[in-house]
């Protein structure tokens, strides 16, 4: 019996103890973010699956997880030999977990789950869905520490401040601002679960998510009463004077429940359900005044000319970076010596952690070179890492978070002569990128609005790319964030001025080639008429595209003027920041009109 | 006292009598249509405000309207005299009705309404809101009867059988599929209230609603019991033996609620909540399984082939009365006798009534001259019909009923030498209707995805238009109809092969001028690849646009092209639907190349 089968079964021991006939053991932790604390990485302990995206369901009979199509073939082996069945999502024949559950299930059983580790609205859902059937759930059911012995602790990284040089807003006016838009939803309190929330509220930041800069905690603020819940090890006596400084006291992280419990029934307390557990909900009760969208949230990705100015300074040295790191790579594929994709995540490593302010990646680096392109979500390990040659296109996803702000860019690169097919495929993918950072749009129009004109021109030669087109960014802060986003489904929220976009089309012929071109854009203000106030994207990200990959014969007159302008930008912008004559031979080179 | 204030104060008689503090008198009917026949229009009755949208609000101290911008001055103007005040929808200041009846009524009060009058998930949201308040509702406060003495009775025209010739599939198999996909939800009958989705099912017509040929009723389906609830006086000794020979059996209209109210608990009524009246849900109680979106409603907007050869004919006819109205609007103008936009409306009857099929309009021509052009929902009265003159804009915006289909375009048309700023508005319309005429994208898009792609050049210049850019059109039926729509709000039915929607883009200038450029698109296969399958639109109505309001200068090559494949074969259909040489000549010469 492999080691997850005996995990599993010992799990099993327990269910049986509690009289529960099922247990769901979601990728989550009690702050719903992205990614996880490995603390929190119990469905990787008992499956074996190290996805970022999949669910456990353990039965007294079967194991079985869910997962989506970026890691079939990736679940399918880690899973052999566990016993547990890789459940297909997203595939019309798979049933979802409720759904599942339902058949497998009889009426009178129970569920078990931890409610620290399911939004409100996701329980209520699974727990109406099993109603249905006659099954209930036990929200208590909370087993891992007594199986996982040696479960990681929790994070234990000292907080630090992010100095409000590069944060533009002190706590207090974020706090007093917060506090504002809860009163005018008829709270007098408000209550944070997302990290990344809390770290831009409260100027604080840590390394408790691997290349998120966030803090495990939860954050409770009143006019009276403002309380960070975190562990006393992540604290020193200079943050605690800081919080202390900006009227926040500190209590331990496992106090929560017991702290909110507490809290008199007349208090009304904000909280964004999709972004709060529903075990804390179910502890609030009544006091709870639910929101859409978090203030903080929205707050968070309207950036202030303080953040701006950072940003820009940030993609100066992210740019000169790239520069450095290309011309490295060129330099030593044109000596023949063997390169590979790990290679290329090194290269940029080495010359952004040189760069002034840098904290750390803000993702793990995507270099997929040739077929590997293709798989949107690659990450190159030593065993699948390809050597580079001179020909087909290199596809690279990468960005750093730096304390003035967080990058995000995709080159496509041709390693030697492009073929018409590559050429043109990354042609159709620049139209739609141009077209979206040209678009003009009404003050409220929403991301999903603006998404098929990035779409269009691939639309119109049959092709497609199923992930959005933009995702909001952070500063120094989630390289994902929200509440906005460019993408097919509807997302209510509208694209506010000062937010930061990714603007990310591209196109994947499995088995071919991948194609992504990313910059980051910034919405602002472009005009007002007697229809209103009209925004658009500023392009803050500054690297040259392949000119080499241009097919000029299927772009307008006025696509190639907005390249050659963009280009000068990026010379004009980077030179400055470039340390050697070659480098800016080399830059001045790649941003020569199309 | 006002007729219309001595009614509310009868009302108010009433309200006491009832011990109900407020009144909610809708602009609706048990079938939550947008048009209504004469015996539901209380609203209008007891306030004397005509428009088409708009609730009264009754306390025994006020009286309140509200209603959208469209009909601000109109109401003004009609309110006037009558005690009832006008609320201004959609503006800041103005409270939602729930919000007013929350600050007017105090804890303890109730609210009368029809809960046959307001949609099931409308009253739910009002009873939530009042409810918070301790405030109360009675559903069944319908006492429109004991106080509109000479209320139009239910209308009694007859229906008629839409022949299988046009409707190109039997009631019985479009019963067959509804209960299909009723059963694929797991119930066993469907009750409809939506008039055209029964008129739909059933291939029955009648002329109970202006311009809509539906017949007040309902309609209950199960394998072995088909009931039309109709009035007796609608039936024909034909039209009851077409109904049983599709195995359809007629019972009174106002049996309704007792047949609902008699059905087994066992059985599973499928219902489309947002088209279904409180009343009937309250009656079907748990037996009802609630869709999102009617199976009749979706299959009743993809056409079969034999609606589309209807349509494609109709279209032909259509074409040829607006070049036979045109030239006889054009030559009146030039004999400089006086022209009136209501001589506009009379051509386009004269014309259109001529042509086989011809059964009705589709709704109330507008024909908006200059200033009048930028009043979205114009209808010229004797009072407000403007003098036409040889310069300026006449915006014309009609449609007929035919019995193989219905139409529904607008042009707008230079009475003179049109002026730069004409030109550059009526371009800048037809590169957005160009541009989503010819668009491709995958299966499954929704029309709010591809709303900007009509915009995107009006935006650009500071531009833009607030109704939407397409509605989805029935076949000899209501000329808006959904599930889909191309609009700015998101709407999840996606757009399917085979259904019909309006393709028009405008611009409006205050106190200037009104563009709309309206076509209706077919949408259809485009390709597969491996990338799935690609939809677009067939443009299906037949008319030029006027050549003289192009500004090539902002044109591309391939929109110039666009409508010059359009204008040939715009020539090469009506032509031969022509009677003269005369009307020959004048559409090949508005249709000549740009």
């Amino acid at each position: 019996m492999s080691i997850h089968a005996e995990r599993i079964e010992a799990l099993r021991g327990l269910m049986k103890e509690a009289g529960v006939a099922a247990v769901i053991i979601p990728q989550a932790d009690p702050h719903l973010g992205e990614y996880l604390a490995p603390h929190w990485q119990a469905r990787r302990w008992f499956s074996g699956f190290s996805g970022s995206a999949g669910d456990l369901v353990v039965t007294l009979s079967e194991a079985l997880l869910w997962t989506d199509s970026r890691y079939f073939l990736q679940a399918a082996d880690q899973l052999n030999g566990t016993g547990v069945v890789l459940m297909k999502d997203g595939l019309a024949e798979t049933p979802s977990i409720a759904g599942y559950l339902c058949s497998a299930l009889k009426a009178g059983d129970k569920v078990g789950v931890d409610g620290m580790l399911f939004s409100a609205p996701a329980l209520q859902d699974l727990s109406d869905m099993l109603a249905k059937k006659g099954i209930a759930i036990d929200c208590h059911f909370d087993v891992i520490d007594r199986l996982w012995s040696d479960r990681p602790a929790l994070p234990d990284g000292k907080i630090f401040v992010h100095d409000e040089k590069y944060a533009g807003r002190s706590a207090r006016e974020k706090m007093a601002d917060v506090l504002a838009h809860a009163a005018a939803e008829g709270a007098q309190a408000v209550f944070m679960s997302a990290l990344d929330e809390i770290a831009w509220t409260l100027n604080i930041r840590c390394d408790d998510v691997r290349h998120t800069p966030v803090a495990t905690s939860y954050l409770y603020l009143s006019e009276e009463t403002k309380v960070l819940f975190i562990s006393a090890a992540k604290l020193t006596d200079q943050t605690v004077a800081y919080l202390a400084a900006q009227g926040v006291a500190t209590r331990p992280y496992g106090d929560v429940a017991s702290f909110l419990s507490a809290l008199p029934d007349a208090t009304r307390v904000l909280i964004d359900p999709a972004h709060t557990s529903g075990a804390v909900v179910d502890i609030l009760g009544s006091r709870s005044v639910n929101v859409a969208v978090s203030p903080a949230a929205v707050m968070k990705s309207v950036k202030n000319e303080t953040q701006l100015d950072g940003v820009r300074h940030a993609m100066v040295r992210d740019g000169a970076a790239l520069v450095k790191a290309f011309m490295e790579l060129e330099k030593r594929m044109a000596t023949g010596e063997r390169t590979t994709e790990i290679d290329v995540d090194t290269l940029l490593r080495k010359h952004r952690s040189a760069q002034d302010l840098f904290f750390d990646e803000s993702f793990d680096t995507i270099a997929g070179y040739g077929p590997h392109g293709a798989i949107v979500h690659y990450s190159a390990t030593p065993e699948s890492s390809s050597d580079l040659a001179p020909e087909g296109l290199l596809l690279v996803d990468s960005g750093a978070q730096y304390l003035d702000g967080t990058t995000d860019i995709t080159r496509t690169i041709a390693l030697g002569t492009p073929t018409a097919d590559e050429k043109r495929d990354f042609t159709l993918v620049m139209k739609g990128h141009i077209a979206l950072a040209s678009t003009v749009f009404p003050a409220g129009t929403r991301g999903a609005q603006l998404d098929a004109i990035a779409r269009q021109f691939l639309w119109k030669n049959g092709l497609s790319y199923l992930h959005g087109t933009g995702h909001g960014v952070g500063h120094f802060l989630s390289v994902h964030e929200g509440p906005h986003s460019i993408r097919l489904n509807n997302v209510e929220a509208p694209l506010l001025p000062g937010s930061i976009t990714s603007n990310e089309p591209g196109v994947y012929r499995e088995g071919v080639h991948g194609i992504r071109c990313e910059n980051l854009v910034l919405c602002h203000r472009v005009m007002e008429t007697e229809f209103g106030t009209f925004l658009g994207f500023e392009t803050l990200t500054l690297f040259p595209f392949d000119r080499t990959l241009f097919d000029l014969s299927i772009m307008t007159p006025e696509e190639i003027a907005w390249v050659d302008r963009y280009h000068a930008t990026v010379r004009e912008r980077l030179t400055p920041a470039l340390d050697t004559e070659e480098e800016r031979r080399w830059l001045e080179e790649r941003t020569q009109p199309l």
